[in-house]
């Protein structure tokens, strides 16, 4: 066992303070990692005070880490000491059932294992990546290239897959118009991706408030979701939708923005059920999606790709000690765009 | 004009009368047809009734249309006298649109014609096949092969379709799973149609009532939906499920049935929204569309796909005095599996 620094969530309603935490030896086919950077996203906040169901306590968070491998298990082939890797929303899953074994293993049907709060192979609790290490199965560990900067290539592992996973399944691309609702960490990221793919991108957003950053972002076409006259102009439009946005929408006047065979597809999920109008679906033979990250071959395409078109996320790079002031600023929707932790401050 | 012989609804609460309605006079692009069978479809009595909306009285419903061209107008080209024809749920459409000019006029987007209680292109109210003749623009007439029984041949227009194009769209054949939900007019064609299509197809009603036609059909599986084992059975199992329910159903229990990528496409809708877990639609990529009849290319396709399958409903056909009587039965489900009227009776 390591015993390693992190920052942990002591119960549903404390601030996250410094402790040490344990880390399994290195197996066989495991990779270590020494942690250089973790993304802050929303979900860590909603799973650190049981809003998505019980935890136990304490317990580290982050699904956005980047770093470099420390150590290697003899079995090890993918992976080399000193490699630029990064680890995103799950590190195992059962690799047996047929969503598995189609290479599907984000939708694992008796469930993949999570990065942090699930019960790992050793009956173990995962712990995130607010840590300085963190030991991996190797077919898990993604290979982070050089061409995207350090401190911003951690948030792709959530915010970036998340979003890069249903536009290509959709296919945004030339020709296509995509909607994005929601200009946050996955917002952003899906604009960027969007726009990167060819397809002509419309934000749709509360208010007009980020809309240079969003034009600046690649979008063609910004509207704020708060003037009732945005729905009306754009009836009958978007080939994809992505709603990025957790809490309810209006389904009807969403969908209503879908052209012929369009999608709207949601990466964020309110917990109450969302009324959904079926007359409103079977205008232009709509459909209503969901959508969960990607796939770990997946995500390496989707690394890949933001290499090669030098394509990284908005951060604010934050020291270990600002991490609670991070959470509140976060539930205001005040950052632009992604709070990144500098683990070398932890 | 023509004045013909037709059973029309006097109000929203009276039972149906013989009466005469006007047909146009054959215009240049128009054909004129005799009438031999109309289908009994349950939007008529929704529509008849008032339950979809206001309507105009006295109506004449009926969208499931078979008879013979009896005159042509002088720029016809598609279809002669003496020829066996049919019409659908709609008589025109814009033309202009985006889906129009992709030959989907079945999503035209300021709204197709339907055959009955839509305001016509010469600003008179449409009146529909309970008729012994009707005037249609020829490019919304279809060849009915001679292949498909004369009687057998209405329900096709409008349950055959409605079912047919979402089993195309969404590619139920060799390989797939289809689940039909609903056992009545519209669930026992898309039994048969997907069955012809090479999917292994699962029929999900709600008593076992039904079972030994189910599989006659071409079912290889028939599950009672009051059977709450039912859904833990089928659990991740299909890739399209067809629901042809008009009555709200547990989104969340029916999602949970469809596998990596699944489909379920309503064809029937309820008047009030349906509430949708998100969570259910990430799991296995899940959506939920909307399907609405079909294009009149690909009902023709369909017709000719019954016609080569050796595929038609099945039926009871009544005389015109027995249509009130059989709307009682409707709405009792209590008809296996379409009325179809002698429209020699009228």
């Amino acid at each position: 066992m390591l015993t390693v620094n992190a920052i942990a969530a002591p119960s549903a309603t404390g601030s996250l303070v410094r402790t040490t935490i344990e880390r399994r030896d290195v197996g066989p086919r495991d990779v270590l990692i020494e942690i250089r950077y973790a993304g802050i996203c929303h979900s860590d906040i909603h799973t650190v005070r049981g809003e998505w169901g019980d935890v136990a306590y304490p317990l580290t968070v982050g699904h956005e880490i980047v770093g470099r491998v420390a150590e290697v298990g003899a079995e090890v082939t993918r992976h080399a000491v000193g490699d630029r890797v990064g680890v995103g929303c799950m590190v195992n899953s059962c690799r047996e059932c047929e969503n598995c074994r189609a290479g599907m293993e984000q939708y694992c049907l008796p469930g993949n294992t999570g990065t942090y709060a699930a019960v790992d192979r050793d009956g173990t609790i995962t712990q995130g990546g607010y840590s300085t290490h963190v030991v991996v199965d190797e077919d898990f560990v993604l290979r982070v290239p050089e061409a995207i900067p350090y401190e911003k290539a951690a948030p792709l592992l959530c915010a970036g897959i998340t979003t890069y996973s249903p536009l290509s399944h959709w296919k945004a691309g030339p020709g296509t118009r995509v909607a994005v609702v929601g200009m946050g960490g996955l917002g952003h990221m899906a604009v960027k991706i969007a726009a990167a793919k060819g397809a002509e991108v419309t934000v749709l957003s509360q208010t007009l408030g980020k809309k240079d950053d969003g034009l600046a972002f690649g979008a063609a076409h910004y509207y704020a979701t708060s003037d009732p006259d945005t729905f009306d102009k754009l009836r009958n439009t978007f080939d994809l939708i992505v709603n990025t946005v957790s809490a309810p929408i209006d389904m009807h006047a969403y969908l209503s923005m879908l052209r012929l065979d369009g999608t709207l597809v949601s990466v964020g999920a309110p917990p109450e059920p969302l009324p959904v109008q079926v007359f409103t679906l079977f205008g232009n033979r709509r459909s209503f999606a969901g959508s969960g990250i990607g796939s770990i071959a997946e995500t390496q395409e989707m690394l890949d790709f933001c290499a090669e078109h030098d394509i990284a996320p908005e951060i604010e790079l934050i020291t270990a000690g600002e991490v609670n002031a991070a959470y509140d600023r976060v539930l205001k929707s005040d950052v632009r765009y992604r709070f990144v932790i500098d683990i070398n401050t932890l």
